[in-house]
């Protein structure tokens, strides 16, 4: 029996995403799944798909601010609107995939530091400066984070990251495939969960 | 205590109106609610939004697709994905608010038929004729009804009622609101039923 990872893609930016990675791990351990954890850049999602961050969109932006703060309340996820929202997340999300060669663990725990930081604490994630002293918290070296966040080959992993994203159809944050099979937004987990559990229907 | 009605707004050729429509009674009935049924123009939405139908849009109509079919697997709901689809659905909604003027239960009925017609027999509802057929199927005279749907009131009240969804933040199908409380798309029933539940959190 195929027992492969649970792949989720994520926008730092995406307070479902944040509500998505709150909540994954849980879902992931009683099915004895690793989480593949993918940061991307939705911007590159909103150009294949002719769309728009939500906030930007009529009646859907309105819709969307409320339903963020009540699905978190749902979930008992602590949550704030940022003041900067939404942003561009390519520092941390690079930042992710240079942690990851080094120590899987640690990038989890990175991306789950980032969200943290931005949908708990309000902290502008979109700053390398920031971004750093997230991963020298869990004691990274500030100045290599920095210096590895702008290497052309960690920017071009990110880019091909998303690209590969798209090729396989994720059309939105979150996204979850699991044994080949597409769950897009933090409401389909219970879906996606239902889904492990049957093996499929 | 306030016992409001569930509003339920959908379009017809929506699978995700479908969907609520089947699971929407069960939810009335176990926290003593009406439904106001509001069938609407998901067209005039889409311009409101700058949206498309899903269908036409890069990797979600693929994803989409997939989704329509695996939702109502899990709900056990039959469902076929129309030959014509997405369609226009000015006949059978004009012919809901006909019908809802002589009896609310035979509008209800009606709608329920339509939307059987469409996602399980796979009948062109967005024909006139064969919206007839429907009502006629209910005891409703074909005629009678025909005549009616063509009717300049008619006719102005489905832009009415389409108008005043869209000036209560209705942006997409289905969507539901009780007590003032939004709630978009057939995935957000587990949580409006925890809304009617506890009184909101």
């Amino acid at each position: 029996m195929s027992k492969g990872p649970i792949e989720f893609y994520y926008d730092f930016s995406s307070p479902y995403g944040y509500i998505g990675a709150m909540r994954i791990e849980d879902i992931a351990a009683a099915h004895d799944r690793e989480i593949l954890w993918r940061p991307i850049l939705l911007g590159v999602i909103f150009k294949a798909t002719n769309s728009a961050p939500l906030m930007h969109v009529p009646l859907k932006g309105e819709y969307s601010k409320h339903d963020f703060a009540r699905t978190a309340r749902y979930y008992n996820v602590p949550y704030k609107l940022p003041s900067k929202f939404p942003i561009a997340s390519q520092a941390p999300a690079r930042g992710h995939y240079w942690l990851e060669e080094q120590d899987k663990g640690l990038a989890k725990r990175f991306s789950l530091a980032v969200f943290n930081a931005y949908f708990v604490e309000d902290k502008d994630v979109s700053s390398p400066e920031v971004a750093a002293d997230i991963a020298h918290a869990l004691g990274v070296d500030r100045a290599a984070f920095l210096e590895a966040i702008q290497a052309p080959e960690i920017k071009q992993r990110l880019k091909d990251e998303t690209q590969a994203a798209v090729d396989k159809g994720v059309c939105g944050s979150p996204f979850f495939i699991v044994d080949g099979e597409p769950f897009w937004g933090s409401d389909r987990l219970p879906m996606l969960s239902a889904w492990l559990e049957r093996g499929g229907w």
